[in-house]
């Protein structure tokens, strides 16, 4: 067995063990699927107390589920959160009661444009009780009584958890990658987000770095609002560039969106998704509509941060059991990984040089890296990318706006310039 | 009887008691024209004498006309401006006597390239005397004597006449529209500007605004430039957007010129002519070649006026007896009015907001303003807009442009941004 | 005979006696040509010692050839470089003495791509022997042993050598064009270059020049780096166009490339270039890779520096033998004067002035500028000119913007600008 195989099955065994978890914006769930990815990342997880005020927001109560159940009047079970985590209304209140057929349906969310689907319905800020059923389900009921038995608790002594786990790199400049961790029971749409950067975070543990790696793991909206009133401040200092990852379990073109600021996080994602194998996918303009990035490009933070996901984001099986676990690609995920290392690496490329011999051309023959000879024959393109390098290395232009005006790679502009650092006529100029 | 047919009754019996006055740049005929149009709004008439400097320019003396007939030798009127008040060479000095039909010709105007035209032609600042007539009457002119006997004055003791209507609002900053007030005997070009500007201001008058609006209709060039002497310095400090209308009374695509100096009088000209009904206009770009913008956007002004016709500024009926009062419809002079008001309620809602909750999203949903249940189903517009409205009112993107980030009207980016000023999460900082 | 084939035959016998000579970096043969050229104009020479630091170069010693043969083992001269000068390896050492086949071979320097080509090949920095031959010379070698005698000199107590001439202006800002002198027996790529500029000097010396006009001939790379280490700092100070001339004696496009820094000399260029006759070329984005830009465009020096060619860089014959004498025209020589003329005269065109009278339009009538009868007919392009030029002359548009914006040749808005600064309301503010 080959060992991309043994990481499949390895990788696969996880999704098996992450996918059932009720999770939510808090609760034991999530703590739960932190424990889990821990064994790849040793994460910190940080616990934000129910109650706490976070800018115009108060972290909720703590919500946990003991038992949610719909039976009819012989007994027979119906409805049962234990078959599936959406099957419960998130954040539903507690309720035990029999009620009539009418009221239970007042209850119930289901979705009649996708009758076989239970949809992924929260209620997470006003208290409700409810289930969550298919189409099919709901239309199946007959009149009559109904037992309901919601065991659910909303602890105000609880918290919010987050997982986090860093990088140091030589710089203190960080690049940022996170993904939510409170939707139960689905795999796009959640699942692949935590476990691609945990790959990741895996990978880079393994390399020298410049930049210094944050991962973080939180819920959506509630988890970077908490995340950035606790640590909002040092972000604006030091974020380099940021990542909402949403969606990429499954093997489509990637898609990102600009971040609010502009700025080298959206300049690398351009340069990337122009590679041959990412050509496919699109880069789009900002809006403040989707995830987490509505925090972090909120106007007074204005982050460096964009979102990745792949796909069409507003996808058929969106928000409900059809966005399920055997729909999930390993390697889809595998490839996700791989992009986001690549965005990693090219960041790490792409560094700002001064030349410290800007006055005319320096002699590069004496230095061993020009021929001695003059002929008729045309440059390499790497005796060229040191030409530009040198030129252009002003302190105004990195190596990425080199690589463009000489429509070199990153990769070899990158080597000339090391090559010129070594011979000491550059010096990096990054921080 | 239709409120509409009404109101274009009363509009064609203003055409026809403005149409035949004699007008000039100074003189009674302009005074009668703001008399009559003081009926609609009442205009506050500037005098400003002649023989005052202004800029590089003097006021000239007033002029006026008593008579100004050719008759043959035996004393049949051959032209005579009670006819026609083209038929005067505009400001041409008094003469009265007996000339051979060769002297005659030098002092008559005509254009052979259209013969049935009388000429509009002008000499306001080289004393000459002479006629305008159609190619056709000089061709009917025989040799032999000729009495003419033109009776005007050119009063150094007289003055130029200004007027002006002033809106206020609750800003100081102003928007300016200006008409032309001196061309005698043509439709198109000129009468009706200063009509559709009367019945826009008419309008407003009925609206509680949030800028102050100024009306003014002058002479071109000699009139734009004393009431810049006179208030140059106070527009230069509160005029937000103004506009210089010509040839407004045919049914033609409405065709604009940018300002000189740029900036959101252009922008809003810009978002308005993409409107469908008027997406045939073109946009053109600043030239200083026309009419009142020469001096509104002269370097040392540099003020931001833009200009606003319709159809071809070169018309073939240009500067002659052919732009009669037949041509025009009162249709497109109320199709004027609509389009200027539209301009008008453009500017009133393209405020600037400041977001008094920049950091991080404020919580919608407690203000009644988000739904507090999460679903799988899209958000409105309406909702959308919101979020924009929210994330750019940094107190550096006005509604304008957040209409056109987030490809949404103005009018919705301009509901949100109210709901969002009642929820106490946005201030204007417009002033 | 005409005046212009006087002046062909007169080129034709320069060419004559320039081709033959063998020039390097440095040596008596650069001093020849200079001395030929200063028939034409008297330049200056400068001498730079051997030896010299220039920046992060030292003027290598002073190259001169006596004799270069190859014999066979029967006394027959096979190479010489006294049939052509490329025979030599451009800065051979001397050597003498009888080789086998085999040891020739690696002092041999042909192209197998071009068998009848004798290569341009040199070693400036690196002490080597060597001849040059075609392929076909090489291949018809046969076993045995060769006498080879090769008496050069490197001389430490030598010199390099720049020829300049300055044509001082009104101004003492500078047009510079500069041209390189190394390359021996080449006919496109090189001595064209140097006989080009000697010929426009020659014809702006007979104009008044508002702008002082340097021009330089020196080697490529260490005579740039030579003359930037003596004068670099009052280029800085006074440079307002540089061009470095290649390759303009066959009839092709003119080419050219734009300079690191952008600016006039960048948009002088642009307009030329869209002039009729010239819209074939092309104009390439600024890239550190061909000749002297090279140094004068080093970020420390950062100069207004563009370069010019006519067709393909990479031509066919490049560097070898085939770039002969017999396929230069005089008739590309002229044309490359007159582009060149073209140029200078843009540049003396296009002047900035300050509006005397930015308050609304001066009064051009009664300064004669404009009619003092107002008609209906279209202005010319004369008229408009004055309105345009007055306009844009706030001190932040030079003519050349203001021909751009209102679509105008330079010419036209020049000659407006001249009859407005007679007229005493505009001033240059061109110094």
């Amino acid at each position: 067995m080959s060992n991309a195989q043994k990481k499949s099955i390895e990788l696969a065994s996880y999704l098996d063990r992450l996918f059932p978890i009720l999770r939510s914006i808090t609760g034991n769930g999530v703590r739960e699927t932190f424990l889990i990815l821990s064994e790849i990342i040793p994460y910190d997880v940080l616990e934000f107390p129910s109650g706490t005020k976070v800018f115009d927001w108060e972290i909720p109560p703590e919500w946990n589920v003991e038992k949610a159940q719909i039976k009819d009047d012989l007994g027979n079970v119906l409805v049962d959160v234990d078959d599936h985590p959406l099957h419960i209304l998130n954040y539903s209140i507690p309720f035990s009661g029999t009620v009539s057929l009418n009221e239970l349906q007042d209850h119930l969310y289901s979705l009649p444009e996708r009758p076989e689907a239970i949809p992924y319905v929260s209620s997470y800020y006003k208290e409700r009780w409810g289930m969550c059923v298919s189409e099919q389900q709901r239309q199946a009921l007959k009149p009559g009584n109904y037992r309901v038995d919601i065991q659910t608790s909303l602890d105000p002594n609880g918290s919010l958890s987050i997982a986090e786990y860093v990088i140091p790199g030589r710089s203190k400049k960080e690049i940022l990658f996170t993904a939510y961790s409170c939707h139960p029971g689905m795999g796009n749409d959640e699942m692949g987000g935590m476990i691609a950067l945990t790959l990741l975070a895996d990978r880079l543990l393994k390399k020298k770095n410049f930049y210094t790696y944050r991962f973080l793991l939180h819920p959506e909206t509630i988890g970077s609002i908490s995340y950035l009133a606790h640590r909002g401040k040092e972000l604006k200092q030091n974020l380099h560039a940021g990542h909402v990852i949403a969606n990429i379990c499954w093997e489509q073109p990637f898609n990102a969106k600009r971040s609010r600021c502009g700025g080298k996080v959206d300049q690398i994602l351009e340069y990337v998704l122009k590679h041959e194998r990412y050509e496919q996918g699109v880069l789009n303009d900002f809006s403040p509509l989707a995830s987490d990035e509505r925090q972090y490009c909120s106007p007074g933070f204005n982050l460096p941060v964009c979102s990745i996901w792949r796909g069409d984001p507003y996808f058929q099986e969106y928000h409900s059991s059809l966005d399920s676990k055997e729909k999930i690609s390993t390697d889809a995920i595998w490839e996700t990984v791989d992009f986001f290392e690549e965005i990693c690496s090219s960041h790490e490329m792409n560094l700002t040089y001064q030349n410290l011999f800007p006055d005319c051309e320096p002699q590069l023959g004496k230095r061993g890296l020009y021929p001695t000879i003059g002929a008729s024959s045309r440059r390499t393109q790497e005796l060229e990318a040191l030409l530009w390098v040198l030129n252009l290395s002003d302190g105004n232009h990195d190596l990425l706006q080199i690589a463009k005006k000489s429509a070199t790679s990153l990769k070899i502009i990158s080597e000339a310039a090391q090559k010129c650092e070594q011979a000491g006529l550059l010096v990096s100029i990054c921080k």
